[in-house]
């Protein structure tokens, strides 16, 4: 245990990947209506080919590419037409040389036939009879057999995050049940003598809860499920019966408040009377949230979150759901952001990543950001902001007019 | 009704909005802590000052700051100490000259006082007296009352989607139900002869459902439920008998497959056989999605979205998602993306709304897209694209190594 050095966000990180090694999240097999947004918890491999058989990719004749050859407006080929395939039915024909047989878009092929002429490049002389305009290439207008999908083929890996198109995928090879990752479940307690539930009068001298509900909508956010929400007095025994509770039956506990060393610091205090290792990191160079506390109580990991609301937000994203992302592995997820330039010098806090709130303005097709200032403690810190621009460590700011991304919050 | 003309995507849009001028979505009343993600139908004003009475920031000693100035090492200024407040309560003690009360971070200043020193620039002599080494400006390391947000500012409008930070803001002011817009209700229907359900078995000739799995996903993506999703064979009576059924209790219709020119075409024909106005635009200079169809029928939108997956998503978010957004009045959502390299050349459909798919490759800090080829028809089109670049009408299409922005899909 190290209490009191301040570790770099990276080395943070490390510590808390490295304490919870071999860590596995429960998983469970749900039906693909309901997977969206889910992530995967194994590959998933295809079935069948897809397309299983050949298939027009328009309205046209199925024919052997060869009979074409030569084909023109001035020197048309003339086929006979042997018949004509409806959708979703097999295409019970034979193509021998110098037949064609109809097939829409999406149709089943006929045995023998190696391309399609588009209808555009033909015409009907009769019953029985089409003339030819164009030549068509072995293999045009179709899909072959398995073009899209091979059987056996990876269709989707482990740590997939299942986006609309990925259920389509899972459909497509017949597959209508899949294993994702368990929500895992979140207790979301602040400490604080001084807090108020929302629906309750404030007195002089308190304030209203805050926290719980913007970390339970972080939660919610990343797919998590918050089964307690919580607000305690900063008493030890009051967090160590609340602490003893939720660990019974929760994945994660984020606490915030109570972790600021110099204020009465009882989160770290209690963690540590629950069992080794109890508390591994406290304090973090990062700006806003330098008191933050990692720790691993029972096997489970605990995150103590400075009181201010901005502080507990940031270091939530931070902490809270890089874990999360990193347990779940998610394998597909680029994080995207804003190319903005900047509109005045700003400066990051000395050897601290720095996450600097800013608004967007539209210039035309550009963004230009503003960075919001406030008081420690505000939420509007938060909710003026449409993203952060990150600072890293040994940057020194960032210059007027510079581009930064920004990414949204 | 204007059948085969082709309208350009700002065109289609402007129809649909001025077809359904004056519609309104239904609102219900919830609880914040449900309210993560939803969108605002009213605007909210704060009904108290956040905070409601003087904070201090920092922990230290409230004083009047005028006792304070000439203050330094060699030369402290000595002050009693006359109480200590407590985190939650009121303070209870009025601060006259020369006198200081210990406050902690957060806590109430007491009447008087105009300023806090920091408890490092101080140090305890005795039980009742303190010397002070640093001066402190008037309304230094306090928040005043209203300083986050002042009682009767409007502190989030109508159209807002409400953010964790925002859940927080509701909170702080005492706000514990909002009304929010009612999660749009939608049927999704797919026609085809040769369309079956996934877990069915597939002949030769059939295939299995892409279309309502992936719409119903990005209906769900975009806070919608989706009531009906059900499959149907290219048959007017058929789908007359389906359209008919949902038309009764579902918000938005969206059906894809069977609108293509050249087809069956009978979407268009059962919607324009249940009244005016029917089908208003019937194909858009778009692709993929041409034969799209936006149609009002018994006050009702619905989409006919062309068969093939990534059309049908393409034109779904286009149009759908266009319109759901539209009719929230959703003021606070950037559109975010990555900003990318094009490794080649891309050439656009000349005259049409181009949507190409990409990869991402990621080199260092920047990214490379990569286009992302394949049949019409293909589902892998879409599962293999981490996103799309919009190429406009007027462009003729992006060069190798030009900067693209890559919307995430």
């Amino acid at each position: 245990m190290e209490m009191f050095k301040v570790h770099s966000v990276e080395d943070a990180r490390k510590k808390l990947i490295s304490q919870f090694e071999g860590y596995n999240l429960k998983t469970v097999d749900i039906n693909i209506s309901n997977a969206a947004g889910r992530i995967l918890a194994e590959d998933v491999f295809a079935g069948i080919d897809v397309p299983h058989f050949r298939r027009s990719t328009v309205d046209g004749y199925a024919v052997i590419a060869k009979d074409t050859f030569g084909a023109s407006e001035s020197l048309p080929v003339f086929l006979e037409v042997v018949g004509e395939v409806q959708m979703g039915t097999s295409a019970d024909y034979t193509i021998s040389p110098d037949k064609a047989v109809y097939v829409p878009t999406g149709g089943m092929l006929p045995e023998g036939a190696d391309s399609v002429v588009m209808i555009e490049y033909t015409e009907k002389l009769d019953e029985d009879n089409i003339a030819i305009y164009k030549p068509t290439a072995p293999k045009e207008n179709i899909i072959d057999i398995g073009d899209d999908i091979k059987k056996g083929e990876k269709v989707l890996k482990k740590g997939t995050k299942l986006r609309p198109q990925d259920i389509g995928v899972l459909s497509s090879v017949g597959v209508n049940r899949v294993k994702v990752f368990s929500m895992p479940t979140f207790a979301i307690i602040s400490t604080g003598d001084e807090i108020v539930e929302p629906d309750k009068e404030v007195k002089p001298g308190q304030i209203r809860d805050i926290n719980t509900y913007t970390l339970a909508a972080m939660a919610d956010s990343i797919g998590g499920i918050v089964t307690k929400k919580v607000v305690v007095k900063d008493q030890f025994d009051t967090l160590k019966n609340v602490l003893e509770d939720v660990l019974k039956d929760t994945d994660f506990i984020v606490i915030s408040g109570g972790s600021s060393v110099g204020t009465k610091d009882i989160t770290g205090k209690v963690i540590n009377s629950l069992g080794e290792p109890g508390v591994f990191v406290h304090g973090v160079s990062i700006k806003p949230g330098k008191p933050t506390i990692l720790a691993k109580v029972r096997d489970k990991a605990v995150f103590g979150l400075p009181g201010q609301p901005a502080s507990a937000m940031i270091v939530f994203k931070v902490f809270v759901e890089y874990f999360i992302k990193y347990l779940l592995g998610i394998e597909n997820e680029e994080e995207s952001f804003i190319e903005a330039e900047m509109a005045v010098n700003i400066h990051s806090a000395q050897g601290k990543e720095t996450y600097q709130m800013v608004t967007l303005e539209k210039k035309e097709k550009d963004y230009i950001a503003h960075p919001v200032y406030g008081k420690s403690g505000m939420i509007t810190l938060m909710s003026k902001a449409k993203g952060y621009v990150r600072i890293d460590t040994d940057e020194e700011g960032v210059n007027k007019g510079e581009k930064v991304r920004v990414y949204l919050f």
